[in-house]
């Protein structure tokens, strides 16, 4: 990392989850090859041979990890960084294994009396404004089990929040009073969009019970019912964040499916959303850290 | 139920629930027996034998069952009546089962989009403005796996919402992210009240987010973390029902130890709370739907 002539050098770039891990050959803010396998952060145990495997595979070069291989389910716990941070940051505090491989440090947030952490999305964040994806002032979201929502001013991550949407919906579906109701598919429709308008309402758990209670009123019919609470759990997600962000424009880094959903809702809810290649955006990101460190 | 000479003859009420009852025997509105057992309406499958037995121990009399025994799990199915309704609504539409038996239906209600239902709880929460622990014009409020909350007026439940507060604390508690730090015990103290603060936002899904990251920033003990989570459940149900109904007393239908985490979580939100007795404003409903069907 100490050669600044090996800034637009080829490198190897990871992105290291929890259950999965996507590996890039970069070179010259390119991808020349990438892998994708489920060697998550929360499965290996020797992370040496793991990094020695993939230079095996893609090249015996300097690697950049990301995400939760820097928690204390990964190789090495490195700290938080407190937001606000930019990518400048995040390069200067890059925690070395050794002399060619280092992990990006999550980042973490305070906001009254809640706390928020990071891991590996702050690249992809800060990578689609380098990229030039987002503007350097924008409300950014990654959908998922743990759904990240950000502000972005001047090109930094100035907040953000976590919220268990889909971790929620999938307690439901498995366990408890709705479980029978809502284990069906779920797609974008007037079902799903009922849903988004209810909770809005930021009521959850009222307008959950409501579920129930339609269905034993004969009100919706229960092949609807999990677009309807898929609808309830965005809605309440993105009115919290359009409220609380007072921005009405979400960029959305997120698979296909699950980006439709939440564009659906932000459009109901007055909104308008952009969907933004994250895998692109992560190698921005991760190649402009590469850039900032060298 | 024909005879007008018998409203005030002995009789017996059962609050028959989905896995418990208590049964009273009733004389001149006073309870001269009571017993209370694990027979709810989901073990229950001779309801002819169950009351037989009832009677065998406490009197060959005329009997009242309100509660789940009304449901699709329990003796007959009774039609919901929506709401307002009263005692006398009640009392009229009684279902018999024969001359001497008859369910007290529950009551339904439309909120927008969300529907809403009870089964037995009408009972307490009219029988309270009954007997005169209540006034007429008032917001009452029995916590549980799915809390109730009704709007009173002149007496009648004009429209009601049913949160799973409860059922999602347990969830949350078994499964998931959570599970392993909100294990423990949940205790009025300052974790808790700081939740209702929290929970007061109405941003369910990422103040529970808040647990994690706080513990993993070394911000709360875990030890709290189970009266920091039942906190934010709570502080959100009550947060949302203070501001629906405008209404700044709360009068809770509770056992002790739930009644004093919602008197606390309504008291930090700026309300003020008194406890009811709900057993005895079942009996006075029961009574009083007695009385107006005899």
């Amino acid at each position: 990392m100490a050669d600044p002539a090996g800034a637009h050098d080829p490198f190897i770039a990871v992105d290291w989850g929890t259950t999965n891990r996507r590996a890039f050959l970069i070179e010259g803010g390119a991808v020349v090859r990438t892998e994708r396998d489920d060697r998550g952060a929360a499965v290996v145990e020797d992370f040496p041979a793991e990094v020695a495997g993939l230079r095996a595979r893609l090249g015996d070069l300097p690697m950049l990890l990301a995400g939760m291989v820097g928690s204390n389910i990964g190789w090495r716990a490195v700290p938080y960084i407190a937001a606000p941070a930019g990518l400048a940051v995040l390069a200067a505090a890059l925690e070395p294994i050794d002399g060619r491989t280092a992990i990006v440090p999550g980042l973490s947030c305070r906001d009254g009396g809640r706390a928020d952490v990071m891991r590996g999305e702050e690249v992809q964040l800060l990578g689609a404004v380098a990229a030039g994806m987002v503007p350097a002032d924008s409300l950014l979201c990654q959908p998922g089990t743990h759904c990240k929502w950000a502000v972005l001013e001047r090109g930094e991550i100035v907040r953000f929040t976590t919220a268990m949407t889909g971790e929620l919906f999938s307690l439901l579906r498995a366990h408890g009073l709705l479980a029978r109701q809502i284990g069906g598919a779920v797609n974008d429709g007037a079902a799903f969009r009922e849903g988004v308008t209810e909770g809005a309402r930021r009521d959850l758990a009222a307008s959950l019970f409501g579920i129930r209670a339609s269905g034993l009123l004969g009100l919706r019919d229960d092949a609807d019912a999990a677009a309807y609470a898929s609808g309830l759990l965005i809605g309440a997600d993105v009115a919290a964040r359009i409220d609380e962000a007072a921005a009405r424009t979400v960029h959305l880094l997120a698979d296909p499916a699950l980006g439709a959903l939440y564009a659906a809702a932000i459009e109901t809810l007055g909104g308008s959303a952009t969907i933004v290649d994250s895998h692109a955006a992560f190698v921005a990101g991760i190649t402009r850290i590469r850039e900032l460190s060298a």
